[in-house]
């Protein structure tokens, strides 16, 4: 299990990989809409990690939401898996919260789940299905 | 570059690696004061990626105002590079601003340093030298 991306809440992604590219960031990757999420993201590659900017496409959106209330930031880890599915059985098994009952599809036509806040501290953890 | 850890603020360290047991993380990890940052932290292994919890030894720690605003959560994000000093400069040259303007003794005999959140878009980043 490794570290997929980090998720951070943005009022627009104009600009919004600015920040990274002085970490090396290329800033050239596509907008892409996930429609499940209510969503635009763009993903900015930084060394070996990614950082995924997510604006919300709808005000009922969860980013939205997120927006409004915390501002801009960190929004969730994501952590690569072999089985989301498989995950988010385990945690539910150990008596932890998903906000997701399954898989379902996400960015770059991965499956995706998110798991609770609760689960992990107050921390939003998301999977993403790769090898 | 690559992720060094995840930092979480948390109001105490017992019970606080469980969640993160969850994901095969290794909780038995030792307990460590960082002085300069008024924090006792303790890092716990999930896969390839770490989890460092941070909990406040002082109500003047940065990380205590930080649980009084926003509660337990995500803190900042690490980044591991060859020179902490080497990229500090780099941001100020570029505009960005610094929490601090040179490296300092960090968690685990390593040097740190962090950027000002407004430098990423809201994120606290922080460098840790390391190969």
């Amino acid at each position: 299990m490794q570290i997929d991306h980090l998720g951070i809440a943005v009022q627009s992604l104009t600009n919004a990989g600015g920040p990274w590219s002085r970490l090396g960031g290329d800033d050239a990757a596509s907008v892409e809409e996930v429609p499940t999420q209510k969503v635009r993201v763009r993903f900015v590659r930084v060394g070996e990690a990614e950082v995924e900017l997510l604006t919300p496409t709808d005000p009922t959106s969860p980013v939205a939401k997120f927006l409004a209330a915390r501002g801009e930031g960190f929004h969730h880890v994501a952590f690569r898996v072999p089985s989301v599915d498989h995950e988010l059985e385990r945690l539910r098994a150990q008596g932890a919260r998903t906000v997701d009952e399954r898989s379902r599809p996400g960015a770059r036509g991965r499956r995706v789940g998110f798991a609770h806040p609760s689960a992990f501290g107050g921390v939003l953890v998301e999977f993403v299905e790769g090898p």
